[in-house]
């Protein structure tokens, strides 16, 4: 039989980044590929007394089928919690627990976007949900990515150009892959502009939690009287993203109808882990927590950079970051990135090629991203030390 | 701001079903409406022993980033296990680890179903898949069904008049809602027909292994030489529907869509669930545990049915059932029952009226469902004595 497929997904290709997985999966590559929390980053031991206790004590509850909208005790502390540490959340709005992050995107795209819709989102920007906005057959916008945030000017003009955007699409903190962080004066300006558009804005914020210097700065949701954010928030990269736990924070109306795609999506998310996550914010030192991982990642990133400084120069030149998992690197116009990459994985280290990361893959690009969450410092070393022999010896 | 929603979600209401169980929430009323496994169902004490020494062995596997296909013992053992068991799976299969079952009908919606496309469903059928496809913007047409199965008269006939049907839908193993069992001969059928007019099966087997009276039928999937059956399974009705594990067997050139859509959707499945359902199905005595809820749901199914025929006649009919969760009833003519539904629900009774499951909810239905492994045996009795004396009242 010759299947037929949907429109939407007859194009979808699988994840460039997963592609490259295969390639790291090899124990001789040192993969800088990755997004994933250190393995230090786990709770394991508070997790491992939680789930005993959840189990013993409500057997029937964590083990029974569940609301769409998720745990209700859950729902009510990260409210409480968001509004608190981040002036996040109004009355107007209502929070969904999800099944990853991933899943808001999925859901987001469901419920607003009609096919050939556009999507604004930074260009670079996260793969995983780039593919998603692709997969409901949006058409992407890209703006470009500037050391403060997205450029305004191209922001307008995007908005603009394109009468059906439906939702801005950012990451303002230590953005995935670039680094960058928003500055207050452009999420400012971002707010105002999708107002004035009448366009939703769709903010994730994995990695909020993780500032390793520089100041706090408010999210835009924080801003949000005119009930045009969707927050996306997450616990995989804070407690576990194995439990795939997530949440968002957005205007009621909107909530209601990512509630009902939920239902027909996957009715729930784990509730176990739910009630996991619920005690461990709650019951334990959340904060202490996060302070932890901090100084675990402020370390890491620190040695990276470093390590950048000490082998990738001056070939490679990379971006400064104050929180996040990823730093962003530039070869000169003279090195072919693709190309760089490929010897890279024959000498085996495994980055990312920045074109990956753009809303057309195929638009010339001379960058890759790196991770230094997921490797070991020895790890981290050599193969470093492998990209920069390598750029450099191009340079000669 | 003034929201607009996309074409598929703006006329999507919440299921009838989740607004049901609104009633059914009040502690005084007796729910008959649900499809949850009886509190007696859940191996806890297990879960919680794999769960303890998962956690102690592997933590960093268990709370880290996944594969989108699923954990990869579980698969196999899967693949092994449906295979010795129940003949399902060849060479051009592969197995996807879901969130549940209700994903596996979103993924396939979304890699198969382009807008205005048919689905073909056994009418009546389950509520939460038919909304899913709707949430596609499916054509559903649905098929009557008949005490041996759904009719091939009207599916050759749907199969006919609709050339842009993409997949059959059915339930073929005590169907929900209706209790009904396709025969042998039927199976063929649809197989057969399914194969002629060029149009997929998504076989949906959920209860499959909680049989209670009557000889084993092979699944269809069992039968597919021709790599046109999708074959979903779960362990939300054996296991713990909380977790949210299923799995779909499916050709691989469609397997390899349903891992694009489900790395847009979710990423992958909560890992450490799927590391429980693994260890229990091979470390435990899987085929003992499932005798003993056999055994439990035998009891219930027995006590139900007597209870009917004690209380409910001769208002209320029903249809005898070899397995499952339900019981489908039927009210004669005279009473209107969407009234007598309303009515029970002032009597501190929740049902399900019946046209919910159909494909038009607007069709006129004469029938309700009422589940019985949910209830305690002391709810079901007086659910059951208040729905006849309610019935039985206005025959008079």
């Amino acid at each position: 039989m010759e299947y037929t497929f949907s429109d939407r997904v007859s194009n979808l290709k699988p994840s460039a980044i997963r592609e490259i997985f295969k390639y790291a999966a090899d124990p001789e590559v040192v993969s800088l590929s990755a997004g994933n929390p250190s393995p230090d980053a786990f709770p394991a031991k508070e997790i491992a007394e939680i789930s005993a206790k959840v189990l013993a004590e409500n057997p029937i509850s964590v083990l029974q089928y569940s609301v769409s909208e998720g745990y209700t005790p859950l729902r009510r502390h990260l409210t409480e919690y968001m509004k608190k540490e981040h002036n996040i959340g109004r009355e107007g709005d209502d929070i969904l627990i999800t099944t990853g992050a991933q899943q808001v995107m999925d859901l987001c795209s469901k419920a607003l976007v009609n096919e050939g819709d556009v999507v604004i989102c930074e260009a670079p920007s996260f793969i995983g949900s780039l593919n998603t906005f692709r997969s409901y057959n949006a058409k992407l916008v890209g703006v470009p990515v500037e050391p403060d945030g997205m450029s305004i000017t191209a922001l307008e003009q995007a908005l603009k150009d394109n009468k059906n955007a439906k939702f801005i699409y950012t990451i303002p903190n230590f953005q995935n892959p670039s680094g960058v962080t928003m500055s207050l004066e452009k999420r400012k300006a971002v707010y105002e502009l999708a107002k004035k558009y009448g366009v939703l804005i769709l903010e994730d914020n994995p990695y909020g939690d993780l500032r390793y210097s520089g100041e706090f700065i408010p999210n835009i949701k924080s801003f949000d009287e005119d009930e045009i954010v969707i927050y996306c928030g997450s616990f995989s990269k804070v407690i576990s993203p194995g439990m795939r736990v997530a949440y968002c924070i957005a205007p009621k109306q909107i909530f209601q109808k990512l509630v009902v795609c939920k239902q027909g999506s996957d009715v729930h998310t784990n509730i176990w882990s739910q009630y996991v996550c619920d005690e461990f914010i709650t019951k334990y030192d959340f904060n202490a927590h996060l302070e932890k991982l901090r100084k675990l990642y402020t370390k890491k990133a620190q040695f990276c950079m470093d390590l950048l400084d000490k082998y990738a120069s001056p070939a490679i030149t990379y971006h400064k970051i104050d929180g996040g998992l990823f730093i962003w690197c530039d070869l000169p116009e003279s090195i072919d990135m693709p190309s760089f990459c490929k010897e890279a994985v024959l000498k085996k280290v495994c980055v990312v090629p920045g074109n990956a990361f753009l809303t057309d893959e195929n638009e010339k690009c001379n960058s890759f991203r790196i991770n230094f969450s997921t490797p070991t410092d020895e790890q981290l070393e050599k193969g470093i030390k492998i990209l920069g022999e390598l750029a450099n010896s191009k340079l000669k």
